[in-house]
C-alpha cells in the first residue's frame, strides 16, 4: 500500500520537477558546494509536489531537514510518504485535526533545527512561545500573512533571529501571488463549482499582487469586476486599470461571486451577507480561513445544506442560497492543486537561495527581518529566462556610464 | 446502489437547473402548452446533467422520449439512472465501445421517433443508411461539425427530412461556441495538467466561434496566443485582435500549448509533431478526436507512457517529450465536467424552442437545412437577459420609424 | 495657391496609399484589364485621401468619373484640388452648407452616371427622387445606414436597380467598422478633450461591429465601458464579453464619456441628458448627426459656449456643464483624420472589385440589394495577409475531402 | 496681440483645471495655511496649463515663483503669457535653441530661490556646476530620469541639498507614469501617423512603469506588442503578462512601430535599424531625445525626407522608408498635448504638497535623496477617489488589531 503511495508520490514529484528548472539547477549546484553541510533545517511549507523538490535541492546541498505541514488541507499524502523515502522527516497527513497540526510542527522542531522555513509564521510563533529552548540561526517567510507577523514581533523587539522574507522578492510577488494564486484560484472555483464565468459579477476583495492577479483573470475570463479595497492607493490604481471600485457593501449587493484575498479578517462579514443574491458563490484566496466570516455566515442560516457538490457547502438566509467553498479556506489548494510547479520554481528558488546566503551570512545579522539581496532575485529570474528560451539585451558600456552619469545635460 | 447513484444524479441536475432559469421557464410553459403531446423524441445528446434539464422540459412538454449517447466518454451514469427514473429510455454508460455506442444509438431509434435531436449527426447518419425504415418528421442539430455534414447531405440531396441548425443561432454560437467551449477547454487543460499559463505560448488551431473563445480565454490567462486558420479573411480578423497569426509549420516550433478547434482532421500531423518543443502539451477542444493525428503521434513515438497523470499522455519522440491530453478527445469534456450549465441554458433553451416550432411547422417544411427562427433566438437572450437582472432600451416609435424610413436626409 | 493645395493633396495621398497596399495591386491589375473601359461612374463619398486612392484605380481601370462629398465636414480641399489635377470632377469643398452640399451630389449626377458609388445612400435617394430621368445599372452602399434604407426601399418595391451592400462583406464590417471606427473615435475624443480615458466610465451605446470596436478600445484604454443595446442578443453578447450592460437611463447617471454608434435617432435625448454629471462628454461615432438630441440639448440649456476647445461646445444645463463635440457628427472624421488608411484599404477594395463585378454582372440582376460575392471578400483578405507578410495553412487533400464528406463516423 | 494670447492662456488653464480637483482643493487649502510664506521658488518644468495650476496653488499658498521651461518644444506660448499676468516670472518660449533654454533656466534662478522643483534636473545641475553661490534648502525631482541623476550625484557625495523624489510615490508612477504616458503615447502617434494599430507589431523599449503602461495601451488597441528590457526580472514580468520578450535585435527585423522609454541613451542603434522593414515607424516616449540614435539614422540613411506629415520625418536606407517622428523627442508632447490634465492633478498635487513639507522640515533633512512621506501619497489618493465618487472600505476595530496581532495562530 504504502509501496504504491511512494510511487504515486514520485511521480507526482517528477512531474512538478519538470515545470522547475531553476530550482533543479540550484539543486544541481548545491550537490557541487554543499552550502548545508552540518545544516539541520525545520520547515513548515505546504507538503506537495513542488516542496518535495525544495527539500531534493536542500538535502543535495548537505541539510539534515524535518518537515511539518502548514496546512493540514494541501498535504498530498503520496509525496510525504515518498518524501520519507529519501530521507526526510515527514511530520504531516491530509486533514488532521488542529492538535495533530500542532503536534506535527513540534516533532518537526525536534531536530533542534538551525535554520526554519516557514509559511504563515506559526512554525516561528511556536519558537517565540512554547520552543524558547531552540536556539535558531535564522529562518525564511513565504508569505505575506509571515511577513506581516513578523514585521510586528520585530517592531516589538519580540523576534529572536534574522527571517528573510522571502515573500517580499519581486519574482515571488509577480509570479507567486500574481500569477499564481490569480490562475490557481479560478481553477478551484471552476472545479468547486463548475460555473461559467463570462457575464457574471466577481468581487474581489483585496488589490495587492494577489488581488491583482485575481482580478485580471476574472477579467480574462469574461466577468465583470468589482474590486474593494481599504487602501486609497490600491483602489485607485485599480480603478485606473477600469476596475469598478467599491465598498463591501455596496458590492455585496451586486456580486455574483466573492473572492477574499486580503490577508485579513472577516472581510465579508454579517453586514454583507444578508445583502447577497440568491445564488451568490463565496470563496477565498487568502491565506487563512477568516477572511469570510463563517461563523456569522452560519449564524446567519436558517440551514445549511453540507457538501451539495465537493468542496460546496450551501447555507439558506431567508429564502436566499449562498454557497460557501471549502469552508472559507485556500479555494486554490482544498478544490484545485494549489500554484502550478513553474510558480513555485520562482518562489523556493529563491527560497533555496535565500537559505544558503543565511547559512553563510547568519553571524553578520541581527535579529530582524530582511529582504532577499537583490542579486538573488536577478540570478532566479535570469535562470528563468533561459529555460524558457528567451533573450534579453544588456547595457553596452556606453549605455551604463550614461546611467551613471548625471552631468549630461538634456 | 442505484438508489444512491439516482439520487447523486438527481442532486446533480437539480445543481445544473439553477444555471438553467431560461430553460426551466420554458419547461414551465410547455407544461401548460404541450407542444409535443403525441410526440416521439429520439436524441443523441451527451447525457449529462444539463441535458438532463432540456429532456425535463421535453417530457413536460408531452413528449416520449429516447436517448442515447453522443459521446461514449462524456456520460455521467448518475444523471442516466435519475433520468430512467423519471421515465425516460436511457441508452448510454460511460467509456462503452464503439460497437456498444453505436447500438446505443439504434435502441433509441427503437422507438420509431417522430423528432430527432443529433449532436454531431451520427444518429442522422443512422437514419439515412441503416435505418431508412424509420419516417421522421424533421429534428435538430446541435454541433458545428453536424451542420458540415448535413449541408454537404442536403447539397448532394441525400437529406430526407427538415433539420433545424440550432447551432447557427446567434444565442448558441456565441454563448456555447464562445463562451462555453472557451472557459471549459482550459479548465480542462488545467486539470489535466496544472501548469501554469501565463508566459505560455499557447497555439490555437482554428478561430471559428469557438476557436475565437479558446483564443480570448489564452490570452485572458496571460499566455502569448498563435493563431492558426485556413480561412483568410478569419486569419485577418485574428491578425486585426492582437493575435500572431501562423502556419502551423511555423507555430509547431514555439508552441507550449496546442489546442485544435477546427472541425477538420489531421490539425496537428506528421509534420508538425517532428517540429514540437519538448513538454508540448496536446490538447483537442473539437468535436471528434481526429483533429491531431494520434495515430501518427503513436507511429513516431519511440516509446509511449500512459496515464502520467489522469488525461495525460506522454509520448517519446527522439528524446522530445509531448504530451496528449484525453486522447485527443474533447478535452472539455474528458478531463473536466463539458460546458457549464449557464452555457448550455442557450443553447438547449434554442433546441427545445426549436423543437417545438418544427413540432407545429413540419408539415410545411421540405427536407433541407433550416435556420432557428430569428424570433427564437431573440426569446432566449430576453429571457436570459431576464434572468440576469440586466434592463435594455427599447426602440421609441420615432427611432421605429427612422428605421424604416429611407426618405430622410442626411 | 491652387498649386501649393495640390501638392499638399498628392502628398496626402502619397501617404494614405503606402497604408494601401492591396487596392494599389487592385488598381495596376485594373490598369491592364479596363473592367471599367466606357463606363461613366457617379461616387457621394468622403472627399479624402483614401478615396483618391480608389478613384485612381477605377481610373485606371477606364472609368470617367465625377465625385461629390457624403458629408460636409470632411472634405479634404488640398485632396480634391488634386483630383481635379488627375482628371476627376470632383464636386466639394470642406463646411459648405446643405443646399451646397445637394447641388455638389446633383452636378455628380449630371454625367449620367452607369454606376454609381454611396455612402449614406443620399446620392441613391436623388436618383430615386429627384433625379428618376437618369438610367443607373447599379451601384455600391458603403454604410451600415445606407444599407437599411435601401433594404427598405427594395421591401417597398421602390429599388429601381441592384446594389451591392459593401457595407456587409466581412472584411468591411470587421476591418472598417470594428477596427478603423474603434480607434478613430478616440483619436477624435483625444484631440478634442484630452482627457485621461483610464478610470474613466465611458458609455457606448450601440453594440453592432462599430459599437464592439468603440466598447474594445475603450476598455483597453482603461475606461470601465457601459454598454447600450436595445437587441437582446447583442446585449446579452456585450455582458458576457464582461461589459455592463444598461439601460441608457440607468448608464445616464454614472456616464463620464458617451459615444453612440447605433446608426438611429435620439439615442441620447432630453429625458438622458437632464440626468448626466457634470462634466460628461457626449460624442457621435454613427454616420449621421442625429443620435445626440442635440436640438434637445440646446433647448435644455440655459447657456451654451461654443468653442470652449475646438470640437466642443458646452452646455450648462442646472448648473452642470455638458460638453457636446464636433456638434454631434462623427467625432472621427470631424476631430481627428477619420479612419486610418489601412482599413479603407480593405473596404475601398472591396468597392473597387464590387464595381468590377457590376460592370461585368449588371445585365443578370434584378433591382435589389445584393451581398457581395464571397470570392471577393476572400480575395480581399488573401491580398492584405500577403502584405503583411502572414502566411496561413491550407487544407490537405485528405481534409478537404473530409469536410465534404458526411458518411464519416464519430 | 498678447492679449488675446493670455486669454487663450486662461481658457487653457481654466479647461485643464476641470481635470485637476485635488491640486484645486490644494490649492484652497494653500489659501489658508499660507506655508510658503516669504519663500521664493524657482521651477524648471514643461510650461504648460497643468504647470500653471501648479503654479496657481504655490502662489495661493505664499510663494514668490520664477518659472523657466524644462523642454523647450514643450512650452504654450499662451499659457506663459497668462501666468506673466498673474504675476509669476516666466522665462520661456516655445521653440528656442540650446543657449536660450539655458539662459532661461539661469533667468529663473536669478531670484536666489529657497525652494526649486525640477523635471529632469538640468537646473539643480546647474545649481551644482554654475550657479554654486545660491543657497537652496531643497527641492522636488518630477521625473524618473531625474531622480537617476539625483542618486548618483547623492552616491558620490555631490548632492548639496535634500531633494525629494516627487516621481517615486506610488501615484506619480501608477498614475502619470503608467497610465499618462501609456495614452498620450499612443495620441501622439495617432496624430503624427494616423496609421491603423490593430494588427501591428509594437516594440516597447523597456518595461518600467512607463513602458508598462505604453505595452498597455498597444494591447488594447490591438497590436502585438514585444517588449524589449535589459533586467530579467522585468523581463520575465512582462513575459507572463503575455507579452512577447526579445532582445531588439531579434524586434527589428519584425516590428512596425518602435517606442522607446528606458531613460537610457542608443537603445535603438545604427545595428538595429540596418534590420528594420520598410515603412517601420520610430518613436521615443523617454524623457530626453537620446533614446534613438538619430544621428547613426542620420548617418546610415540615403537621403532624409523631413516633414512627410508634421511630426515626421522620412529617412531612407537602402531602399527602405524609416520614419522619425518628432525627431526623436518626447512624441506624447511634441505631437499631442502631453498628459492629460487628471494625470498631472496627482502627481502636481504631491509636488505641491512635497514642497509644503519641505518648506516645513528642511531644517531637519541632510543633503539626500528623500522619498515622499507616504501620508502624502495616500492624502492625494483619498482627495482623488472623493471627486470621482469612489467609496472604499476602512478598517474595523477587530481588522486594525488582526493586522497588528502576530499571536494569532492559523
Amino acid at each position: 500500500m504504502d509501496g504504491s503511495l511512494a510511487e504515486a508520490g514520485e511521480r507526482r514529484i517528477g512531474w512538478a520537477s519538470r515545470s522547475m528548472p531553476v530550482l533543479t539547477a540550484i539543486g544541481a549546484r548545491f550537490a557541487e558546494e554543499l552550502p548545508f553541510a552540518g545544516i539541520r533545517i525545520a520547515a513548515c511549507l505546504h507538503v506537495t509536489a513542488e516542496t518535495a523538490v525544495l527539500m531534493g535541492a536542500l538535502r543535495a546541498g548537505g541539510a539534515e531537514i524535518a518537515l511539518a505541514a502548514s496546512n493540514p488541507l494541501s498535504t498530498q499524502d503520496d509525496v510525504a510518504v515518498a518524501l520519507a523515502e529519501y530521507g526526510i522527516a515527514v511530520h504531516a497527513r491530509a486533514g488532521v485535526d488542529r492538535d495533530t497540526y500542532y503536534r506535527h510542527i513540534h516533532r518537526a522542531l525536534d531536530i533542534a533545527p538551525d535554520l526554519v522555513l516557514d509559511d504563515g509564521c506559526d512554525l516561528v510563533n511556536i519558537l517565540h512561545t512554547e520552543r524558547t529552548e531552540i536556539a535558531v540561526l535564522g529562518g525564511c517567510e513565504e508569505t505575506t500573512t509571515g511577513i506581516i507577523r513578523l514585521r510586528q514581533m520585530a517592531a516589538e523587539n519580540a523576534l529572536k533571529f534574522p527571517m528573510v522574507a522571502v515573500n517580499d522578492t519581486r519574482t515571488k510577488r509577480m509570479f507567486d501571488n500574481r500569477y499564481g494564486t490569480g490562475q490557481s484560484t479560478f481553477d478551484g472555483i471552476m472545479r468547486a463549482t463548475n460555473v461559467l464565468l463570462a457575464g457574471r459579477t466577481v468581487v474581489v476583495a483585496g488589490f495587492g499582487y494577489c488581488g491583482r492577479g485575481v482580478a485580471e483573470r476574472a477579467k480574462g475570463l469574461g466577468a465583470r469586476v468589482i474590486v474593494t479595497e481599504i487602501d486609497p492607493v490600491k483602489a485607485l490604481d485599480a480603478s485606473m486599470q477600469g476596475y469598478e471600485v467599491r465598498s463591501m457593501a455596496e458590492a455585496a449587493v451586486v456580486g455574483d461571486v466573492f473572492i477574499t484575498v486580503t490577508g485579513n479578517r472577516d472581510v465579508i462579514r454579517a453586514e454583507h451577507l444578508v445583502l447577497m443574491k440568491d445564488g451568490a458563490i463565496l470563496a477565498n484566496a487568502g491565506h487563512f480561513d477568516v477572511e469570510v466570516d463563517v461563523r456569522a455566515l452560519a449564524d446567519l442560516a436558517d440551514a445549511v445544506h453540507p457538501g451539495i457538490r465537493p468542496n460546496m457547502d450551501e447555507y439558506l438566509l431567508n429564502g436566499r442560497r449562498l454557497l460557501l467553498l471549502a469552508e472559507g479556506r485556500l479555494v486554490n489548494l482544498a478544490a484545485a492543486e494549489g500554484h502550478p510547479a513553474a510558480v513555485m520554481d520562482m518562489s523556493f528558488s529563491a527560497q533555496a537561495l535565500a537559505a544558503a546566503w543565511l547559512a553563510g551570512e547568519h553571524a553578520n545579522l541581527a535579529p530582524g527581518v530582511y529582504d532577499v539581496p537583490t542579486q538573488i532575485d536577478t540570478q532566479v529570474a535570469s535562470l528563468k529566462l533561459a529555460a524558457t528560451g528567451i533573450t534579453i539585451d544588456s547595457l553596452t558600456p556606453d549605455q551604463e556610464s550614461y546611467l551613471h552619469s548625471w552631468r549630461l545635460g538634456s
